[in-house]
């Protein structure tokens, strides 16, 4: 860490500094600058906060120079992570292509959008069964009855199943039913539930939260994976911005910047960072060619009808139609979606 | 609710946006304009989602006229909320001045700030105990034995006390010594939290989150109003912008806007809004000519040794020589801090 | 137009709106909701500000229904533009490829990066001779020397020229020597020197401000437009968020965003939108996924010495490898990049 | 500057940072730490630019210790600045209202609101000639014409004048007869009317942009310093960010951070800040709170009829009353309203 003192801090002040440094088991580098002097704090200082020092009187600035996580990152992790999830991997050269509806409304709804996505391609189901909704007077999900209609799609289709857990209470429920625990945007920095899922074994989806820095996501999922849960995978979902043609704004330099940042599997959910199904096509092709290592995106059977988040919902006529761009564009960019064996349909 | 149809929509695509409206038990009124046509949906819309409409092939915008909160509304309720805490009036004339600091770190350093802080002039304690931290790897707060300190401090001075609930866990034990639950920025759309809480009758100062819209925040007091708590205090703690001068940026047009919107009572928190000590005066000034109801400050005995949050903290006598120039401009815009009894202090 | 009254606004006030609408030559339409009037203003409004109605007494809110610019527009202008710069088409099938130093520092610096952009696939050059910079004490630009050394590269290498006008008096100079008038970011609002481009005939790079909306980029566009000249390219060069990870927030969803609202050419620039070399390969290829019609990607043969702007060049090696993946990418989505006759190289 | 080299950087490219800081006449310092090694460059850097260091092979991020103004800095002239404007202190314990019309629409409309806000107490009068609009089809304002009647609007009243120009070309017929030349948001960065600007001896009123950091207003005022003019004052006028509610954000932060950062006057503009009628008392009056040194204010006979900006300016009346306020907050934060000697009205 480099502290920074204010010009004509005392030497009392930088003494100060210094003890704070040491009591920290760091030694201290000094630099006499024109203007102000610069102190170093050399050694393991991943779980030093800055705050520490940044209160000492005459200090103006303390300027991190390792990183604030650990186990995110891919200096102490320099291989991709890579982990198997129901037949294909996350993480490497496989295409993640997590598809479904914004809601489980009915047991029909969702076993027919199951299968109509996994014979376009899809290799994982989502599908929200409680939904973190605005407004306090629309529909907030079927719950568990809304699990056990994602088992059964999955029975029915292979593909393993993705749904958002809101609060710690859900985890049990949810355990019995999902692959895929995933945490939502609004969720991003809620604590107390970060260290839960990360007390699980079940492999989590990590979405950014919509107005979170690139670095406080990659904190958040160190609290999950302190906890010993290695299976996290990251979600660039929009952030927000003062652009309002779109709902949000997606961060594309994001996809790059984690790849180079951290080991984690990067996804991009195009339905919410545009907000519109007109352009979930374009952006998705962007996030493959960028590098991102999947997608998850929103398919309703009949999005008109839909009772969450129609206006960014492909129909699975788009989507099947979306699938063969991104196999062209994942090729170019040599990478592919896995084989899947579509189970044969149910009546 | 006013449905603008794209240039060019089809007889059948308006019939049907006429249709849905009905199912919603709204009427319909159509102006044809030159290049497109807008169906107006009449009838109380406050709980209709705009989506039902916006996912409607041929539908262009859907624009809400009526807003989609209600308990909250000044429209409904044109009279300002007042309520009684401990003897003063929130949302009155008298100006709510919580004070106290960040982390609830020990007995001694807790009774002796709550002393100060009422010495100079507070009328509410502020102490969290169950702290959201960012990493993983700091200090998290002391839990139920800084509950218990809080409840001795109100003992000890006459103060109510103010603690954040990052869960719905805490609830339990902290309506048995807190007088007013706070929900923080990075929970305000914690839905599920906020309808637990809205489920008690403790008062809440409900904090706008740190990229929600105004009209957000008031989305999420209504979660808590719905439930039946009528007493919700709405808190601006600064917005995340491009500026990095200052840790956020207060946003003071909230407080003439919320004032205009709502009647609820509104306060404003200098040391997080700004992130630094040298500029809570300034801004704690601002917010109370600006219309403000109140201010909750950060004010620790020592804060170079604080365990969070230390750089925007008040020292007890800066934070005296505060509030004496709060008395100044409180008075310049007619308004005043409620005289308090300092309780004799204890050793 | 839309024009929501207040709730409780008063029939006088109504009449007044209606006098209002009339005076524009628009004709109105009345629906009276439960609580609230709207009235419609019907006809051709493209010209007529919303603030006349704005700032009427009793009126909430003015929405638009049509664009506020029309030439711009797709809606008027249903089809692509094409149109030729030395042999290749802007805006069809061909991915537009331009490339160069950002600032012209010398003949022998530039005549070596044309000629190895050039071999490498580019067909167009760009060099900085006027510079923008934040600071008054950096590197300002070669000026008309700079010019001629790009006169010279087009000679030499058979690319049109792209430079940035910062000023109306440097029009008359540059349109002796350039192809194409690049405006910059921080000159999209200058509408003196919009007015002034539009009056030439030469096509112009239009880049969008670093907080403007994509609804301003395309006003600005209209500046030049409605002035006669109708080659206007525009550019998504990033923009300015809370994120600090990179320099701005390339914002892809711009580019299908622009493609549904207007029939002008889409440009992005990745060296800007990143402002790190690192990530520009990366976001190239987003681009032509999402649908650009093109890039303009800074390209220096020694970074490292770089007057202005090196953490962002690539060197012409970098550029070589990138431009295969661009291809790649361009092949995916059906677009190409044109074969160009390198000329022979001089020594 | 401390440069901070990436793990793993060799031995050479410490070497070639080295020499590269020797090149500029800046001596070297080496922390070398666990995992990095930080190299300082101590001397005056306040014209180095970072990205010198920036584009270095192995280079990590360069921090820069010094401020990159200097003739704006606190640092270098720790006392405020003051400067007489026409009988009063621009800076000092005087409090600067300048108010007037958005745009000059006629000479009566003009003469009309200059003496009603001279005998409300303003003591300078703004009015826009040359009028930066968004569109091209909207009015732009009178030109010279309009210079003429702000003449003796001056005469009448004996209020300086405050206009905004927009281009070099303008400045010649401006300096004739305006006493403070504005620079608009959108212009903050045209640093070629920056300079031009600062040659010029006459005061400027510099606004900060819509997306502009606090850090590079400053620099922007460098600009104009380094020409030689002193007289600079600068203008919070709001911020873009996500919120919708308002026109603007008001950075009510920056005022406590410019007041640190520079001995230059600041001043707010809370028209454009919140762009509504109903929010500028509030925002005038937290202004002087805050800290602010002046208010420039929109204010028109008949808001309703006004030719743009109606909607956020104030009546006559209305102003009358807010000075009245102002006067108060100014008394309780130890400054005034300095009196002014209204002239006898003309008929």
């Amino acid at each position: 860490m480099l502290i920074v003192m204010q010009p004509g801090a005392s030497q009392e002040q930088i003494k100060n500094v210094i003890s704070a440094i040491e009591l920290q088991n760091l030694s201290t580098h000094i630099i006499e600058g024109v203007e102000q002097t610069v102190i170093g704090a050399v050694g393991d200082s991943h779980s030093v906060p800055k705050e520490i020092f940044e209160i000492l009187p005459g200090v103006l600035t303390v300027t991190r120079i390792s990183q604030p996580y650990k186990m995110a990152s891919r200096q102490f992790h320099p291989q991709d992570s890579v982990f198997q999830l129901d037949g294909f991997a996350v993480g490497g050269k496989d295409i993640t292509l997590i598809a479904g509806p914004c809601s489980v409304e009915s047991r029909g709804q969702l076993l027919e959008i199951a299968q109509a996505v996994r014979e376009a391609g899809a290799n994982a189901l989502r599908g929200g069964v409680f939904k973190p909704r605005t407004s306090p007077y629309v529909f907030q999900g079927l719950g568990e009855e809304g699990l056990e209609y994602l088992a059964e799609a999955r029975e029915l289709t292979g593909m393993p199943v993705v749904a958002e857990v809101m609060s710690i209470a859900q985890i049990e429920v949810m355990v019995k039913y999902v692959d895929v625990l995933q945490i939502g945007a609004r969720n991003m920095q809620n604590f107390s539930l970060l260290r839960a899922v990360g007390e699980t074994r079940i492999p989590v989806l990590l979405k950014r939260g919509m107005s979170a820095t690139v670095e406080e996501l990659l904190m958040a999922s160190e609290y999950i994976l302190s906890g010993g849960n290695s299976r996290v995978m990251l979600c660039e979902r929009g952030i927000r911005t003062f652009e309002t043609a779109t709902r949000n704004t997606t961060d594309i330099n994001a996809v790059p910047v984690l790849k180079s940042l951290t080991h984690l599997p990067i996804l991009l959910d195009p339905s919410h960072s545009t907000g519109h199904v007109g352009y979930v096509a374009s952006i998705s092709k962007a996030a493959i060619a960028a590098g991102a290592d999947g997608l998850i995106i929103e398919v309703h059977g009949d999005p008109t009808h839909a009772l969450s988040d129609g206006a960014q919902s492909l129909t699975p006529e788009q989507f099947f139609g979306l699938v063969k761009q991104i196999k062209a564009v994942a090729k170019a960019v040599d990478r592919k979606l896995p084989k899947v064996n579509a189970k044969a349909r149910v009546n």
